[in-house]
């Protein structure tokens, strides 16, 4: 495959110019001054990222991307590897949680396998973009070569292009791989410049002893590869999934193409991670959906410096947890355009004496 | 108007045998155990108060009972006592945040006349149920009379029994009414057996100068009264608003028949004290949709002991909180119905070595 790197483009600051402008159309509106939290924060990133005072979401897009790990072969999950091909025949049946949230709220659903260690025949659903059949165990080799990272970033771009081609102004980002955690602690660890200990959780549910395992063995893989100042995309090379590549490159083109970011959790915000070193401006872009149950997810976002709009406790990936926060970006957009300001109702404002 | 006091009729604890099947269900579904979250328990929940294994929702209906009140003239809100019948007014024409959130959710909404100090002509989608134009100043006399009281709690259970009648089976409750954070204060201190300066906020916006003042009225307004360990319905009459008053009654009437009860903020929680006082049992009926930014609703909560599902920094009152958090008890409800089990979607469960 040929790639010109056009996930490269650059990725402009959201409008700055129209804030003053939104601030005093939501300020307006019958309500005092504040009461919609961050809503309000939320309407006004939008119609920054539009650069519009009547911000619109079209035809959402919920992307689920799919990859095997190497790693898993050293015990770091406790589900096999096998279940990434069955979760994603479950995606297909229509019968995953995010199949049941992305339905509630009318979003186009993608599941895209982006390297599962499954041959999968028959299934016109899936969107067919398999790098390779799961990627190198990082423990001994680099998961997948420059090249392979460059195709997964490039196919990202453009997937999201062609949905964007056809109206979408708005994606989740999800993702489905077992061992991923492995991946997503290795790269939070080099890019936020932190222990890997810190970066370390449970994922699907491993016991004291698993805990311990999965942390000294990713020690041993940093340690390894010896990467501490290295460069985004070779940290991706190195310990990324398939999966969260492609998402890397499709979150690049969301921004590129001006369309609101729904950041799931721990695995979406790694990748995030990567993309913002890439380039900064993407977090502009970016609403985070929710803070994991995973240990490290609260602490990436804080070093991002935002505030996620749930706390549920979620720890399930696919995107749920994005596909969940989608109607509150909805109610957001929706008061802006259709609430009434004081004048327009006739509702008397507060009184500056108070 | 006659009353039989029929919202004293008991109150039944959620069904708990059905509890460990319905836990059964949840724990098979296609995902790591625990990972959805507070959503399980909402799940959990809302089963039991159904008793089925397979609860719905039907016809959502948000319920905004509307009163004035005669404290406002001790200059305890930065806006004016008109503002109520204006916010009504801009319910009617369907553009204040509450019209926005339900229309956006298909909930039914019900704009209640529980007292305010307008004569409200031609306007048929209103529900007129007014006991009385505004309270009285509760700093020199009782608000309500123990009849007034009495009818509003009657009226609020006889306006639930309609709507449950036609299909509903799940309530938001909210409210307006220049003031009633004073009201909701002078309840939480009482019921909470707190100091007032520990329940009292800025409501919809006061200075410094306006709290120090609201705090001061208040505590002199407790200490007339001197109803330390009154009972739940002379507290309610002494210090509540009409509005407050049908709420209670609607509350006790949902979970009479029983109906899922969306709490809303600072207001909503103070009407759930005086129902709970009244009938412990109704707690498990609830659902705390968020927690409000007023001070005093997080001390609500933890005296509750429960936990809500939104954290936005709302203080809009309306019902907004929890029409904005209705969409996550029909994804609760849909996961409960729709999600796959590891056994009929053929994926391998967890290994319990790790």
């Amino acid at each position: 495959m040929e790639t010109n790197q056009s996930y490269l483009a650059p990725i402009n600051p959201i409008n700055s110019e129209i804030k003053t402008l939104l601030q005093h159309v939501i300020d307006h509106k019958t309500k005092p001054l504040g009461a919609l939290g961050i809503l309000e924060n939320v309407a006004l990133q939008v119609g920054q990222i539009q650069n519009t005072l009547t911000p619109k979401l079209h035809r959402p897009v919920a992307l689920v991307f799919a990859g095997d790990h190497g790693i898993v072969e050293e015990g770091v999950s406790p589900y096999p590897q096998v279940v990434t091909a069955q979760m994603v025949m479950n995606f297909l049946a229509g019968a995953a949680a995010i199949n049941v949230f992305a339905k509630q709220h009318k979003m186009v659903l993608r599941v895209i396998d982006s390297g599962v260690n499954f041959d999968f025949k028959n299934t016109p659903n899936l969107v067919h973009a398999k790098i390779g059949l799961g990627t190198q165990n990082f423990l001994h080799a680099p998961a997948m070569t420059e090249i392979e990272c460059d195709r997964a970033l490039t196919l990202g771009q453009a997937f999201v292009n062609k949905e964007v081609d056809v109206g979408t102004n708005i994606f989740a980002f999800g993702e489905m791989g077992i061992g991923n955690t492995s991946s997503a602690s290795c790269i939070m660890s080099l890019l936020c410049d932190l222990p890997i200990a810190k970066c370390v959780g449970r994922g699907t549910g491993l016991n004291d002893t698993g805990l311990i395992r999965k942390t000294k063995i990713l020690r041993k893989a940093l340690a390894k590869h010896g990467l501490e100042s290295a460069d985004p995309v070779q940290v991706l090379a190195t310990f990324g999934g398939y999966e969260i590549a492609m998402m890397v490159g499709a979150m690049l083109g969301a921004a590129q193409k001006q369309s609101v970011i729904l950041i799931d959790g721990f695995i979406a915000t790694a990748a995030l991670l990567i993309a913002a070193k890439m380039q900064p401006n993407i977090v502009q872009y970016c609403i985070f959906s929710h803070c994991s149950e995973e240990a490290g997810h609260q602490l990436m976002l804080t070093r991002l410096k935002v505030e996620p709009l749930l706390n549920l406790g979620l720890r399930l990936g696919e995107g749920t947890g994005a596909v969940l926060a989608y109607p509150l970006v909805q109610s957001a957009v929706n008061f802006i355009n259709e609430m009434a300001s004081f004048e327009s109702a006739g509702v008397s404002e507060k009184a500056d004496v108070r």
